[in-house]
């Protein structure tokens, strides 16, 4: 891990706990829903509804909009109809999310030794506010608004890279999902996995560190410190 | 002081001591310099070089570069001929610089009601390092880099208030010059005025309270936080 300056830390699933957060304010918001299946399905159409984008079928789109639109399908699929002011709660759903227990003390260690930054899907606003509401500590937020497109996509891993004035080598791209990984080891980014078993909730499986590739892999933040400590 | 989410806050000048920090960095790097001098003749070049930027006379370019231009002028003007490694020391000299005895504990205290953002016409990269290095609290980093062009540009501030998905009026600029706050202002933020006598050194005035137009004045963030707690 010689050379590494920044980290690039995904958000939903790598930091914060969006299964859990999310499916709370479901059951809260449409109390006739499943709301863990509600939420599994929702984010199913968070890959796809976002390659739209990075392929080029569809113009620039912010997060929220696309989560609208899943929702509005999936609200469709399972016979509900609530007000557009639960709608929008809904989407706003995904700006507040707990922490996962290791998150802040894991990112706080890590911060003395490296730049930290946020790197995830969401927009720069969403992000703002949610690293805020969170208390995670983050020294900048590099959405993928930034570059106008998505990850895997590597302008959005290089435009990080770029802004910080750094090689795409001098930056650790930090994510508990192996596509993320993928897309940053194409643009030139180092690799590190952090296995969250429980991100997807209980009925389905989360990536595994057995079937990632990645130059370190740990299972938590405070893990990965002590990984690049020894390094 | 109704409706403000956001406080976007200049940082050289305003929430740091460029003179002596960027004075202190001359004095060991060219010692048969005069300092105190040196430091203010390059600073004056900075509002001239970024204008050209501005006004569309050349393509963006970063304000290292422009500090890097601005230096080879002076040395040249000043018959001295450093050689590389201290030219480009000399440069990075502006991205570590102290901050003032009150910019912490007023931003630390300012951060609990609203977002706050660094908006400066430093670069990303530059000044992620130095409120990093100055352990400045702030929940984003906004540079004008993000709008390729540099305040008192209009496309700047609302670049600031898009990417945090407010409106240009929920958004209080704050700085300790007159021009910045007439920028902001003609973007539709709202501005406040952090007085810095001391900003320039002994020898340069800086801009004060009665000769500014703005929504609020505080000779400090502390003070600043006292007044928008009681707004």
């Amino acid at each position: 891990m010689d050379g590494i300056r920044v980290l690039a830390c995904d958000i939903f699933g790598t930091t914060v706990d969006w299964y859990t957060g999310v499916a709370r304010q479901v059951a809260d918001l449409l109390p006739d829903a499943d709301a863990g299946v509600f939420t599994s399905q929702w984010r199913e159409k968070y890959l796809p509804s976002m390659a739209n984008v990075r392929e080029g079928r569809r113009d620039w789109t912010y997060l929220d909009t696309l989560h609208r639109e899943s929702l509005d399908e999936l609200l469709e699929r399972h016979g509900l109809d609530p007000d557009e002011d639960t709608r929008r709660r809904l989407v706003r759903a995904w700006h507040r999310l707990p922490a996962w227990p290791d998150s802040v003390q894991g990112l706080t260690r890590l911060r003395d030794r490296y730049v930290t930054a946020a790197l995830s899907n969401g927009g720069f606003a969403l992000l703002t506010n949610l690293v805020k509401a969170a208390h995670l500590p983050f020294d900048c937020i590099l959405s993928a608004e930034l570059a106008r497109s998505y990850k895997p996509e590597p302008s959005v891993y290089r435009t990080a890279a770029r802004l910080l004035d750094v090689e795409p080598g001098e930056v650790l791209m930090v994510a508990a999902h192996g596509w993320d990984l993928v897309g940053a080891r194409e643009a030139g980014l180092r690799t590190a996995f952090v296995e969250r078993p429980a991100e997807k909730g209980p009925d389905h499986p989360a990536d595994r560190a057995a079937d990632v590739t990645a130059d370190v892999s740990a299972g938590s933040f405070t893990e990965l410190a002590d990984l690049l400590r020894r390094a």
